[in-house]
């Protein structure tokens, strides 16, 4: 079973939800395994307004924090886990089942007590976008039969969390270096993309795609704070040295 | 991972709930995870029609069967399992956490390829009553945390069948003897009631409370139907052999 601390450093984010119903759902599963940090992406304001009044998680809804975007959501989190069905669409992540994925979200926990956890939901609809996607460093699939894969909201939420606090915790380990964050890595991945506009690797028309492939990238590095903050840096500088080359061609 | 034949010796009874989007939830994550075979127990037939809708699990709904009793919902079946909050209403049953009730449901469906089992789901207001656990072998409870323990019904089905499915199968051993049905028990319980009476065990004003006592005792005996079989004409004959005392008695 996880601690108090470690219950409180994983936050459940849910993009785009539609219905008010499955949010208050998510949150009375959240209550009932005591996850009690959750965070709406949503444009759709008075959704989430009408959720709050879910059976016995009223003050987590009071609580919870509406972001603008899924960069916001995550931005203080090191390990951000996405949920899919994975249907037919490709996937460019790593899948864990969600067993599997339990327990690596429980050794990040343990790795030390900085380390915080994003479980990131998509709509009831669609899922997730691929560009939710990109923000993940790996996603969980919860083993439901092919015939059906697609479950409810409100119940893959109460599922995987189940299985998150069922598991035995990992002790923290104190000498492991501190994960980088999510903004950290948001601040690496602008540093690259600026560096590949400067040196002229990004194609007109494939700017998106690339910002996603750079994305997807640096999750994979797994970096720590530091390490993030060294690339930072040199990328910065690789960045303004080509804009120097560039203009001095010009002249 | 359970395979199709044990999938289908997994019964679901829903006794008395009243929403249908639970009755829905409850369809749906049954066909998530593989679960086909639903029955309920209702009085508010408007209620489960209206149930019908629930995604990618219409043929099941269709399929669901509605019962008068919880009697008649499990008589088919050798191993009953109630699931409950535990709150503060005294339990008489021997109570399992999920995990090891998976366990152990694995097991039952690998003692005999007759061995059927019923995951007994109460309302969402009151859970099982006293009467629909005292059907019970024992109870199945989900851990969750003790400021709030009750789960939205959809919510717990979709977790205990996860945990259901999650775990290894147990290879069917073949020889095992197969284990009594709930109506084979049921005709035993009659015939112990009857010897009771007809003994004078049975004081005036106690008949349901010795009634529940009675079915609690023979669900723990764990017995097979060749054994119930014999019990039930013991008892039968031990009624018979009082009447015809008491009538001697009483010329």
């Amino acid at each position: 079973m996880l601690n108090k601390d470690e219950l409180d450093r994983v936050i459940v984010v849910l993009v785009a939800a539609r219905n008010p119903l499955n949010i208050g759902a998510a949150a009375r599963a959240m209550s009932n395994f005591g996850f009690l940090r959750l965070r709406a992406v949503n444009r759709y304001e008075v959704v989430f307004r009408e959720a709050r009044s879910a059976i016995g998680a009223a003050e987590l809804l009071q609580n919870a924090e509406e972001c603008a975007g899924v960069a916001e959501a995550i931005a203080d989190c090191s390990l951000v886990v996405g949920t899919t069905a994975v249907g037919s669409r490709q996937i460019e992540h790593p899948v864990h089942r969600l067993e599997e994925g339990g327990e690596l979200i429980r050794a990040h926990l343990g790795s030390g007590t900085s380390a915080r956890v994003v479980l990131l939901f998509g709509s009831e609809k669609r899922g997730l976008s691929n560009d939710d996607l990109s923000y993940c460093h790996w996603l969980m699939r919860i083993p439901t039969r092919e015939e059906h894969i697609s479950m409810n909201l409100g119940q893959a939420v109460a599922v995987c969390l189940y299985e998150l606090a069922r598991g035995e915790a990992v002790p923290v380990v104190a000498n492991d270096p501190a994960q980088a964050t999510a903004a950290e890595l948001g601040r690496m991945e602008s540093a690259l993309l600026g560096a590949l506009h400067a040196s002229g690797y990004i194609k007109p028309g494939t700017e998106a795609a690339t910002e996603e492939k750079a994305r997807r990238l640096i999750r994979r590095m797994r970096l720590s704070s530091e390490d993030a903050e060294t690339w930072t840096g040199m990328l910065a500088k690789m960045q303004l040295k080509r804009r120097g080359e560039r203009a001095f061609q010009r002249r």
